[in-house]
């Protein structure tokens, strides 16, 4: 398993694999791979994990405007059939790098709070976000907002 | 009092109005002033209140994206030569009107923590909004993000 920067020739990959999670809709795919696309000519940074010879993840992240030292984690996604080995830590653990080496100190996320979610909020649990903030009906009536902070570089 | 959509000859009037308000930051001007340039191409909507010949506040918003309904209000500023005479009231009731109009119902707008926004956000408090998340040292170090959101259109 490498963690490497993702290149064009990775698109197919990392559109696989956001379609493939069966946790994102049509619209969040498109939203999700023109944002991977704006990354490669260097609107976003992007990080993936090599497997097997093809890119099984990817994240896209920046910085938030108007902060000195927080980013948005905008995407993370494993394909499915690398699950539970390791690659989302893997990838959460280079984008802190990333982030950390770039002078930040916070992540920030929104995620939604409908139950496809479920699996990606455990995720950011175990990793050490915590919730920060709920907006409700936010993505459409029923379907609120749930927004994650983690603090970076605060260990002893 | 009238409100209407600004236009490029409003820019020097919006660019006093922002640095006039000392609300804002160098930095903070200069995204708000690039936004109203990027509003005035199609990619926000803007709205202004003119009164005594030149336009005296306005509001810079958009769609918030991957949502159904939901808006984010970016930037709300009236000069101050203009305080006290209901010039942001007339603003957010008509921000309100183009959202519930474009077929949103909801209102999301992020805020700094910090004094200089007291004005603001009691502002906001009393349009309606309500608090519901914080971002912990999100701008710099004891710079608090507050997130505010409204519903529109619950009246009786």
């Amino acid at each position: 398993m490498t963690v490497r920067p993702p290149t064009a020739a990775d698109r197919g990959a990392v559109l696989d694999a956001l379609t493939s999670c069966r946790a994102f809709s049509e619209l969040e795919v498109e939203v999700a791979i023109g944002m991977f696309d704006e990354g490669l000519a260097g609107d976003y940074a992007l990080l993936g994990v090599e497997a097997e010879g093809s890119l099984c993840g990817y994240a896209c992240i920046g910085r938030a405007s108007l902060t000195e030292r927080s980013w948005y984690l905008y995407w993370i996604c494993v394909h499915p059939a690398f699950h539970g080995r390791g690659v989302g830590q893997a990838l959460q653990a280079a984008v802190e790098q990333l982030v950390l080496g770039s002078g930040g100190d916070k992540l920030v996320l929104e995620t939604s709070a409908r139950r496809q979610y479920g699996r990606s909020r455990r995720f950011y649990e175990s990793a050490g976000f915590s919730v920060q903030g709920r907006l409700v009906d936010f993505y459409k009536r029923g379907e609120d907002c749930i927004i994650y902070c983690k603090a970076l570089g605060a260990l002893p």
